[in-house]
């Protein structure tokens, strides 16, 4: 199993940020070159740009998909030099996502291999592999479309929760732009003018007497002021201002209607710049075979969202499942514990052979 | 007198804005070859780039000094050629500050012309002219030093009030700058982070109670909230935002002791940025003779400052006075009311023989 580990050192090396897209195709290239070397057949989707991989038991279904993704959140360049140290593998993209792109690789090889010399080709496997080059942007360009051209019964996203959490929902997303438009005065006659900044303060002050206050353990939706800019000179009164904000919502969120609401109650104008949707898993009998190999695992939900929100579009049954990584991702500590590594090789081994057998 | 306004138009031709050092020197330059044809002596001072031209009846004194400056702000491009429309001229620098440089030189050339047909030299001047280019940015290059080198009882500013308003107070300037940190985390757990926004916003509501709410009638010190920077991703709690405030505070004020007030209150480091002292009129004979000749015209304040404050280190009586210019200033309609010109013209010339007479 250690090849897991090595194999995710050399997959960290790529700097594959969207600001370095040759490096995403790199990594992806070598993914690619080790497939052909092992006799795996895939296929390779490209769509704007970003690269897929898809290798599937028959052309367009696989009973269980594992899914992961090869881009990483931007990083200085040490960060790309994979260190162990006691224990931890750090470096970006060690828990998301690359440990999880080597672990479906190496899961895919030893299962292709013992297939192979009990007679039995690819087909015989009970699982595939997508590996996409987006899902930090998004996902819509891959994991969105390659799902498009298959079919499976349970999706496992190799890509949030943790060892002893799986992640059977996530919340949606909604970004919202606010702009207040006021009128210039000179600064030392403000009474002349209408501060745009003044106005975004209240609005934003409304706004958020349509959130609770947020603590650790909750689920309902959060918001953030992510961005704001304003003013030119400092002695204008700004007739302009514009702030962004982060809204995570829940299934028990109407967010039209919050919208609406917002709306009618301020003077600025809120434009709805995205919306995703929430992921909310469909009941399986894979889940629950899945529990009962990972003894010690409880089903949870996760206020991050990732690409198993596609899975809402097909009404097909997955999960948010990964190794231990003490929610470093996107950190200068970025790192993934490698004993939940091993552990989560050998329960997902276990449940995929399980799956062969029929036991479902 | 029509000669004032052609004047004017030639000067507003310039494009003396600051992002054009060369058309300050060339107008200051226009200015010189003026004064040369004339036969008028006069300093030319350079400190920083910016000319100052300094007139006076003997080498370092003046009874009174008629102050005016040819920086403008910035404009397009159609807002430098100069317009006269129902009895008013139209144009970058209209009002501030062209007109009172090409009422001021008219003055001193008719005034000099007068005396020198009487056989009397530039030393019968009961007034010197200096003009500046460095008032936008705040006269410390022009105006303070200048005042430096010479000596007079009684500064008029040709740079504020109105016709029918000397101003013999003006407010002072504290520039202050907030920096609010917090702790950077993912947008789907702001709870993790501690967001700069805010913060900032906390702080902010805290500062604005030091300040009553602004009318147009009032002599209290104001606040503008002028710019707000902050933020880098959308899904980011902010770790750091920065804001510049504006403050305009009377006699009546301690700015130290408000800060010192601001700052013990506040999470976020407050820093002066700028302070200009206000400007506070010493009482004068001069002013005395003025109110006799401008029938109609009362003394008050005004909020913005002007380069008179820079009277108040040398204990020189002063006040500022000019034009009609409908508050239209550093706007795109920017423009002075041409008969206002020629009353003020009327004033000032009466007000500078009487001086001459020593009936002051």
């Amino acid at each position: 199993m250690e090849e897991i580990i090595r194999l995710t050192k050399d997959l960290i090396r790529f700097k594959s940020m969207h600001s370095k897209p040759d490096e995403i195709r790199a990594c992806a290239e070598f993914i690619e070159h080790m497939l052909s070397v092992w006799g795996i057949s895939y296929t390779r989707l490209d769509r704007g740009s970003f690269p897929s991989i898809l290798a599937l038991p028959e052309t367009r279904y696989a009973p269980v998909l594992l899914m992961s993704h090869i881009d990483v959140v931007d990083a200085p360049d040490d960060l790309f030099l994979p260190l162990e140290q006691e224990g931890k593998l750090y470096g970006r993209g060690s828990i998301d996502d690359k440990y999880a792109v080597a672990l479906s690789l190496v899961l895919l090889k030893e299962h292709f291999q013992r297939h192979r010399k009990q007679g039995r080709n690819q087909e015989a496997l009970s699982f595939g592999v997508l590996i996409t080059g987006d899902e930090e942007l998004g996902g819509h360009q891959g994991a969105r479309e390659a799902l498009k051209t298959m079919k499976t019964d349970f999706c496992i996203a190799l890509d949030g929760g943790h060892l002893r959490k799986i992640v059977q929902k996530e919340k949606g997303i909604v970004r919202l732009r606010l702009i207040s438009r006021g009128k210039s005065a000179h600064g030392a006659r403000p009474w002349l003018g209408e501060n745009a900044i003044e106005k975004l303060i209240e609005d934003y002050l409304k706004m958020k007497s349509h959130f609770q206050e947020t603590r650790p353990e909750h689920w309902n939706r959060t918001l953030n002021f992510s961005i704001v800019h304003a003013g030119k000179s400092a002695n204008q009164v700004p007739d302009y201002a514009e702030a962004l904000f982060d809204i995570r919502y829940t299934e028990n969120d109407d967010m039209d209607e919050v919208v609406r609401k917002i709306r009618a109650e301020i003077q600025g104008e809120l434009a709805v710049e995205a919306k995703e949707p929430l992921f909310w898993g469909v009941d399986s009998p894979y889940l629950k075979l899945l529990l009962e190999v990972a003894a010690g695992t409880e089903v949870g939900f996760e206020h991050g969202a990732s690409d198993a929100r596609f899975l809402m579009e097909h009404g097909t049954a997955g999960i948010v499942w990964g190794a231990d990584g003490d929610l470093s991702q996107h950190s200068s500590e970025e790192h993934v514990n490698i004993q939940s590594v091993y552990a989560l090789y050998g329960i997902l081994d276990e449940f995929l052979k399980r799956v062969e057998e029929k036991r479902v």
